[in-house]
């Protein structure tokens, strides 16, 4: 029987020639994988927006398993394609897609993060935003400004009308006077996995929450502010560009809620 | 002495994770490249937009040589990425550039085409406009509307706004009036090698062209319209969904003078 997908890479593979396809990355800690089946899902949605059949949830565990089999925590990252050939438009329809798992070193990060305005827009297409797509180098070149700067750990993205996105590797949220803000992601945007665990903890503590378009200055106007993503878990802000900020006592009770390890500042 | 680009597929190449590179489509044809100097110079400027260092141009016509050394007529690709590793903005300053040159068949496709709109948008990113480069999600999800139709050869893409921008594989002009008009690619579509050659022909003809931006109403008003990439040349449209165009004298004048081989319809 042949394997159901391309599991070695091919010079007509089509992530390589357009980034046609889905990555996911995650997080192994102590031999469980947190929030798989929000990773499953998300990964699934978009592969319904491209139109690619999703891999089978069980082969998936397994690929992972086999891929970190030799460590306890690890940083998983998944790709899913289209799978081979075709150029341009003419590819095949009964094309079986490529799927590539990968397992990377897992280090716990420093739990803050110093940050900086990027000046490289995200690009802007409401039929891509929100997936975790293979295109991305506008992150690239926005990470290109901040690459070199040891003072800086995440550079925060605008589109291309200077409304705040999110983080490079991560979702923005900021509060002010008792309301959390966060980006949203109609346009450009990854909709994180930690972005939907917040959100739905702050509902549950009651806690108001708006979703909108704001600019770089109603950030920098705010109480405290943190980023978030399923590996690193919630970071809070001290600082963006010269400006410093407090690490605030909803940011410090959502990391004792939803980091991973749980984390008491 | 290594190599002075990567020429092997390898895991962590970031073409693949990111579409971090660019690429060209020539034509080679009776063991010539038409207009090579001018995909140098478009990959050159692409490199230089994205900070990733420009392959020497004896070292790539050596590698266009080897690849399609069988053929007197080959449609020739050529990828060059960023390089290998670095997982998100971590990557090494000293990375060595991919460069990957890839020769396809080439045979005479038919000279008209019709066409449809597409409704997927194509994604609006000034810093990305323009170059030739790996992100192609936004042009992959506007083909799936027309793969499967026999009756269209060639999909018309408009960013989300609505303004036209050019076909899936080429550009578009439209005349009306004596005047010829082409979407401005300011913040999406490729700057194509042909659509250059086209408005220098014009601006030696003295015809009138400009640069704008376009509604589909617009170009369903025109007089003649045709599409145009370094592969097939100048292309004229005979239809746009329902609507039914013939081929124009302006249209036959540029492919008697621009295609190769010329041809008189």
């Amino acid at each position: 029987m042949p394997d159901a997908y391309h599991t070695e890479l091919d010079w007509q593979e089509r992530a390589l020639h357009y980034g046609d396809g889905l990555f996911e990355t995650l997080l192994k800690f102590q031999s469980e994988l947190p929030y798989w089946p929000d990773h499953y899902q998300r990964l699934a949605r978009g592969c319904e927006r491209l139109a690619i059949a999703p891999p089978a949830r069980d082969w998936l565990e397994q690929k992972i398993a086999e891929a970190s089999a030799a460590d306890e925590n690890a940083i998983i990252k998944i790709i899913v394609s289209r799978g081979r050939g075709g150029r341009g438009l003419k590819f095949p329809t009964d094309a079986r897609a490529s799927v590539f798992v990968f397992s990377y070193s897992w280090q716990q990060a420093s739990e803050t993060v110093r940050t900086s305005f990027c000046q490289s827009p995200l690009s802007s297409n409401p039929e891509l935003a929100g997936i975790k797509h293979l295109n991305r180098l506008d992150y690239v070149l926005a990470g290109l400004e901040i690459r070199d700067r040891d003072d800086i750990d995440e550079g925060l993205v605008c589109d291309s009308e200077g409304i705040l996105v999110e983080g490079l590797i991560s979702n923005l949220f900021f509060v002010k006077s008792g309301t959390v803000y966060t980006p949203s992601l109609e346009r450009a945007g990854v909709n994180g996995i930690m972005r939907s665990k917040v959100i739905d903890q702050l509902h549950q503590d009651s806690i108001p929450v708006e979703i909108g378009r704001y600019t770089q200055s109603q950030l920098l106007d705010a109480d405290e502010c943190f980023l978030c993503n399923s590996v690193r878990g919630i970071c809070p802000i001290t600082a963006i560009d010269d400006q410093k900020f407090g690490v605030g006592d909803l940011t410090r009770r959502l990391m004792s809620l939803l980091n991973m390890p749980p984390i008491n500042l």
